[in-house]
């Protein structure tokens, strides 16, 4: 189902008008396929790898300009898919990139599936598919945090990490297969148990990062509650501007909320500001509190905001009781500033939007609400539910097998054990793989990845 | 006001998550400036012109990676702008993008300003000022027709035709010159007063493309009319998928209407759909009327659409003999495809949108409206008011000097004006610039560019 023996094609940049596009290129045959549609000192065919060509794209039909471009050649295996490759620089105009396309597809290019670049570099052997799960995972990541770890994914260092256990798995392997090949020697030898444990603690370890990766990779929600003219608004828009936000568009939304994506100390957090309910009034009205719940009961944590100069309405310390039953609460008593506040209540964080006072503390005391967030530091962290179900199956084989060892059953069965854990391990770094997988793994990057 | 004795930094791509993204850098010491910043197999300052190579970018503070990226290293002059100059590809990661810029700008690099790249390749002499205004028309460009006209100013066509305008001209000057600097001899000898003729004919022609260029640059403005049910968002729907638009989005707005981009053979047209006048009811209603009428008043041309099932009703003929008065307005007797309709009054043109039936001849009626769109397989046409005023004096001034020559006036007449001519020929190409008028044309330009 996946064809190598074409040449594929696709714009790998965003689709919009910019100073510069990129169209990407690949497969056997492809700078060949580009000659007659450059006009340029050299031909394609003719340049060395990793060298750059100033020229023209013509329309090979009616000798046409298309575009002033800039043609970047790769020859197999050193390019990114590890087949002859091309990148095409042309002008940002979607108007021309729509024409080039079009060209190219009626010029011996298909049009690329989403993720067809990574899964052929994936399948030429230039990536394991840790590493090509990464490529997505960096491009999506949404805090720089993120984007670090997603990036030692792409180095190589989760692979890494697996070849090691593995290794530890093949020597246990390797002993049990001498002693079933040559049952005739007498002599049992022990068989490695401490390098099982081993390999079962390290992929324990693996497996504990998988909250620390969902965190970065998932983010969090957090929702901003409270009465009217408690501020909500107002710590909204100073979390965008303080946050230093990568992706803080706010989304007005017709579902009366506001919502924008800010980095808490690189945690990815989703804001949301409840503007709607502040506009419908009193949160504690019955409308109010059921709209506020739909959005609670999605909520990994709520900042419930009190005008200090107003002070706890009446029900107000039930409701935020409530609210915090079920989910990290953090109460805070905005307006410190105004000269007519009223002491803050126990537990509460002093703020004021205004100036910033407290500010600080309040995003020191949200971050600790995700105690995982510390982990955002680690070497190695896996994020995906595919590698967390291996490693438990690998998991799982180990500790079987250290069963049936201790329990003296015969190393046949021992060695059925090891192999499932070396199959589970296999399947992360995709030496063992199903189309479907690949499918799933390759079907959610971006086109002309 | 300009300063190109910096290093200058921008991305160059959309915004947006993206197989790759890339940022460019150019200015004097700006390979060196990159060497600390990227651990490959060579460092860019060893790198040759117009290579590629292969390796991380890294925050030379920390030493931590950025990202992997692809350096492609340009050297001065034969670069963009002119001067030494690297392209960044990287992943098309908001969050790393976000994060090399930075660490571009913390070591020797500054955020361009919009333009800045192509106004230092016009200040480096690389460009002349009508290929320059190209390439912001090349990025805008709505259609393919709009696209290759900017790519024929791009490739310096009118450049070259300004340039044969002014050889006219300089010769004659020549002439005119020669006679004022020896008056001693007696001999008074004819001006070429053909040449100036031909000169001004030449410009006439240029000034005559301002339509067509500013038709395929801006676009015109279609709005479709008629009752509730007539079929405008029928019609709507069948523009948008059979013109095979380049930018088909098609807004929804709270202004009671909806707009999308078509390409109508090549001529941009932003087409309306008064879907809000439908839901409202009969447009021959007075509330209804109003609004008509003001998204009306920014229209080029309407296309009036009838039910050919229930036929015109009262005041409906004066209706469409009214806004018709005003502006083209092409009436279409829609639903031919159904038993029960009724013959088409004189004019109509009959359209089924359920069948396509009549659609080809609709588009060839809307085409023929704007005759202007004739022009668009021109060699070289203007689009750019500031072209076009420069011409205009350029013309005066060539009249002038032939009504001064007729008049039997002074030589030093006709001389101050032919030099008016040449210089307004000069500001067109750029050779003779003010500041606000380059800050006005590159101030519209994207970053990066």
């Amino acid at each position: 189902m996946y064809r190598l023996d074409d040449r594929i094609v696709a714009l790998a940049t965003p689709w919009g008008r910019s100073a510069i596009a990129v169209i990407r290129a690949s497969g056997a045959g492809c700078l060949e396929a580009l000659d007659p549609l450059f006009r340029g000192r050299k031909t394609p065919s003719s340049m060395r790898g990793y060298s750059l060509a100033h020229g023209a794209l013509v329309d090979p039909g009616t000798g046409e300009m298309l575009d002033e471009v800039l043609l970047a050649v790769f020859r197999a295996p050193h390019s990114y898919t590890g087949e002859d490759a091309a990148e095409i620089s042309c002008h940002g105009s979607p108007a021309g990139v729509e024409r080039i396309m079009r060209t190219l597809r009626a010029h011996g290019f298909r049009a690329a599936e989403p993720g067809e670049f990574t899964l052929r570099a994936f399948l030429n052997g230039k990536l394991d598919l840790t590493e090509a799960e990464a490529v997505h995972e960096v491009v999506s990541a949404r805090t720089a945090n993120a984007h670090t770890l997603a990036l030692h994914r792409l180095e190589g260092r989760l692979r890494a990490r697996i070849d090691a256990i593995k290794e530890k798995i093949a020597s246990v392997v390797a002993e049990v297969e001498v002693q079933l090949d040559y049952p005739e020697e007498d002599v049992e030898h022990p068989v490695s148990a401490h390098l099982i444990q081993e390999a079962s603690h390290e992929v324990d370890g693996l497996l504990a990062t998988y909250r620390v990766g969902r965190l970065y990779r998932e983010g969090v929600r957090v929702v901003l509650a409270g009465r009217t003219n408690a501020g909500k608004s107002s710590l909204f828009n100073l979390f965008m501007r303080e946050d230093r936000a990568i992706v803080s568009e706010v989304h007005g939304t017709t579902r009366d909320y506001l919502e924008g994506w800010i980095s808490l100390k690189g945690v990815p957090v989703l804001l949301y500001d409840t503007a709607g309910i502040r506009d419908g009034g009193d949160p504690v009205e019955a409308e109010g509190i059921r709209r506020t719940r739909e959005i609670l009961s999605h909520a990994d944590a709520v900042i419930y905001l009190v005008d200090g100069t107003e002070g706890l309405s009446e029900g107000e310390e039930a409701l935020i009781a409530e609210l915090g039953a079920e989910r990290p609460l953090i109460p805070v008593w905005n307006k410190v500033d105004a000269s007519a506040v009223l002491p803050p209540p126990e537990g509460f964080i002093p703020l004021s939007c205004r100036t910033g006072e407290g500010f600080a503390r309040l995003e020191e005391t949200l971050h600790r609400v995700f105690p995982e967030a510390e982990g955002g530091g680690a070497e190695v962290v896996i994020d995906s539910e595919r590698q967390r179900d291996a490693l438990v199956r690998c998991r799982d084989s180990l500790e079987g097998g250290l069963d049936a060892l201790s329990r003296g059953a015969p190393l046949d069965a021992l060695a059925v054990y090891l192999h499932d854990a070396m199959e589970a391990l296999g399947e992360i770094t995709g030496e063992v793989t199903r189309e479907d997988i690949l499918e799933r793994i390759f079907s959610c990057f971006c086109v002309g990845k």
